[in-house]
């Protein structure tokens, strides 16, 4: 047996947890206890699956779960070793499963052209590859209205008055189970505030904080380029909002450090727009930052269940006890945005702000009661799992194609980066024309994508050629795909054909 | 013919519109253009009903909704006149159908207890006056079930995703048009924005009227006592609130000119709590006042539609074309609270604010499209009307019982003013004890009712033997009001029989 496993993993048969998961978890639990060096040699796929007596599939998908969150790396002829969990930050430059050539630049003076067609979908175009579109083909239609009604006819005299202003304490709880099933989120329906939009909750999360008088000066640090709705809301409260640029890991610790804010927004599960993952290490020196500084990280959790190969990314939220992590989650893309259904898991030391500022404010709960008890029954009757599930092969097929098409129609003209999850992937071109000129261009053609460049905030993106969008697939056919991407390189004057 | 009516008024029969309702439109349109002067005398009613040729019950109605108005006095043996419009503020100081015994007192500096059973109703009182109770017995289960299920039936494809962040326009056209038939309020549909909390509204006003940069301090004036919800809110984006004293006709207009701001919150259909309302003069001159200061004014419209004698008092916003008015209302009153739809109207000036600072926040939609669409077609095929009205006899028999039960059991020792509108009034005694221990002294024989004291802000309520106490009724068991209020008058010693 190899030294470098302590303790060889008792694969339990009788579970649901699938073998792959079971030895990754194993392996995780070693390095995380420090019983696994760093560079230390695990056996090879082979190696393991004879020492355990199974065949080598689960032990190649272990592995490759592990690369995917960062615990493990592998490089031709030293096979697959342990990587550093604190290394200084941002130190390690492995080859990551979803490496991403991204450069940082100097910023810019000018703002941007807004690209509107990225904040609002097109209607009507041929192909339509919008970020956050959504397929409601599987949508469970049938239980859910079974569900509406019946909660209509026997509680709608109860539910018709004002409910609880943090949420429905039935479906917190709900929510919290989901939560620390699928996400390994460690809360308390105590700790989570149901609304019905995500600025008005970062709204109440910024009034909050600001009971807490974090310095003198509010700043927050977000991810650049990243979500406009962190900084824009932030800076409406008078915060002075930072940029901080991303590495291949995603957000740059260093960086992060010279900013001095007490506060950053990240999205480590699949960042948005680059969609990297950020690795365990980077991970738990963030939380590190938070604990020494004093200061919170907010987690932007939009589409973390939504991994195609392998498992979910654990969020960073349930790394540590009590970790100092705002956790932001909603069912947006799980569901519907018609629902009108977010939340926020607070820690537990910030819920005595939290009631503080509610008494100031007297905010009523802004979720319709009926969509909260509805979607509370959904998911005790395992109606949510099993709709993920569905989800996840659905959009796995489309991500697959998507990929697939890519590659057939751009050949090297294009890089893609962020793919393996979530709802869409970043598409690299080379082209001396303007993004706002190359969207127009697809547009002519039918077809909707956005450029990344809105999302870089107010320095603007590099002004190099490289150009960068966002091909949403949740919502395409899957008859389109194909069409789409080759009228898109047609576009561009990226086919191979050309 | 009285000289005073330059014109006889024709009344049609032809039309939806009461005999009474076309003859006070009539005296209201003369004095409003000046052709009735102030201290006119107006026929009697004996005598304008013999020179028009009908009953005199319609004549008393006119008469009645012109004093409500505040459009005409009467006094005995001066017979019916005409009231000022333009009067230096607040000169007028006579008899008022809602006539209130309120003084100004010097500020205090005590934080009075918050009284939680205010904010919260406690469960399971056998007597609930708590204010915001709504009725729901009549709620039109089977119409808006019917909706639901033709709607999810037959858009749920379309409406699942992302709607009109501004709020579905099918909705807010429904919306402009209620407005104007039922409130006098002016305005179109795209000043219209649909929220799914009245908080979260107000957050997205503040952030407009920041843009505006109205002056280097941001301050507001707000009622005293008056509704919580907006110094809470405006207090925590930084704004300076400055408590405004009310006299017998609503907010002290005097004190507002002297508090130097350029916002101003009011509910002049119905001051919350305390119940007057404010009579035209007072509207107009507010108006000016907006005008001259390049002020805005924000006309809280919570209970609007409830009126019990007499037809409900136009808004404020609808009396001049153009107002400095934002008007914000809901259907959490005339429908129920779980719905989560509210609205507010923006003038047409401030909406390139409200796009420029959408496109800084990027918020979406927050009442559930599916609820939206419902009420559009509960709206459009005109059940909404139909419901309100069924309401309103509802809640006047609830009103007038309350009356009666009040003078029954508390006689000559609780004056009552705010009667005739809303869903409460308040009753005001004489005691040594503290709110509080009333408060409590009431919920020992099962009697919920809420102190005025948290409404008055910071500096408190005057300290003087006068405690009010909110009353709401709408919420009440029509069988329970008289028992209740026995109960509450034993519990005081205030009972006649004592």
């Amino acid at each position: 047996m190899y030294e470098i496993m302590k303790q060889m993993p008792t694969l339990e048969e009788d579970t649901s947890r699938p073998v792959y998961v079971q030895l990754s978890d194993h392996i995780k639990r070693e390095i995380m206890r420090g019983e696994l060096a760093e560079d230390a040699k695990l056996p090879s796929i082979r190696k393991l699956a004879e020492m355990l007596g199974i065949s080598s599939t689960p032990v190649e998908w272990a592995y490759q779960q592990l690369i995917a969150e960062g615990y493990v790396y592998s490089q031709p002829r030293r096979g697959f070793r342990v990587r550093a969990l604190m290394d200084g930050y941002g130190a390690i430059q492995l080859p990551m499963d979803n490496k991403l050539h991204h450069r940082i630049m100097p910023e810019q003076p000018q703002y941007p052209d807004t690209d509107q067609s990225a904040i609002r979908p097109i209607k009507n175009m041929a192909y339509d590859f919008h970020m956050s579109r959504n397929d409601f083909s599987l949508f469970p239609y049938a239980k859910w209205q079974q569900y509406t009604n019946r909660i209509w006819r026997e509680e709608a005299d109860e539910l018709l008055f004002y409910g609880d202003p943090q949420g429905e304490s039935g479906l917190r709880c709900e929510i919290a189970n989901y939560l620390g099933q699928f996400r390994g989120v460690r809360c308390s329906p105590e700790q989570i505030v149901v609304g019905a939009e995500q600025h008005l909750l970062m709204t109440l999360l910024v009034q909050t904080l600001l009971k807490l008088k974090l310095g003198s000066v509010h700043s927050i640090g977000v991810e650049r380029p990243g979500y406009r709705l962190l900084p824009g809301t932030f800076r409406h409260y008078g915060y002075q909002v930072v940029p901080i640029p991303l590495d291949e890991e995603g957000l740059d610790l260093t960086a992060l450090e010279r900013a001095g804010v007490k506060l950053v927004g990240v999205s480590p599960s699949h960042q948005f727009p680059m969609g990297m993952t950020m690795p365990i290490a980077r991970r738990l020196a963030l939380l590190d930052w938070a604990e020494r500084e004093q200061a919170y990280i907010i987690e932007d959790d939009y589409d973390g269940e939504f991994r195609y190969h392998g498992r979910p990314i654990p969020s960073m939220q349930g790394l540590r006890e009590d970790s100092r992590v705002i956790y932001m989650g909603g069912f947006s893309q799980v569901l519907a945005p018609a629902l009108c259904v977010h939340y926020m898991v607070l820690p537990m030391e910030l819920m005595c702000s939290f009631r503080e500022m509610y008494r100031d404010v007297l905010f009523e709960q802004s979720t319709s009661r009926f969509i909260q008890r509805t979607l509370e029954v959904f998911m005790r009757e395992g109606e949510l799992g099993k709709h993920i599930r569905k989800m996840r092969n659905l959009y796995k097929r489309k991500h697959d194609l998507l990929v697939q098409s890519i590659r057939r129609h751009f050949g090297e003209q294009a890089e893609i980066s962020g793919q393996n999850a979530g709802f869409h992937l970043v598409l690299r071109i080379t082209s001396s024309q303007t993004a706002t000129t190359l969207v127009r261009a697809a547009a002519d053609k039918g077809v909707q994508v956005s450029s990344t460049e809105y999302l870089w905030g107010e320095a603007g993106s590099p002004k190099d050629s490289k150009k960068e969008f966002i091909i949403g697939f949740a919502g395409m056919d899957v008859a389109k795909i194909d069409m789409g991407i080759e009228a898109l390189a047609k576009a561009w004057d990226c086919s191979r054909s050309y």
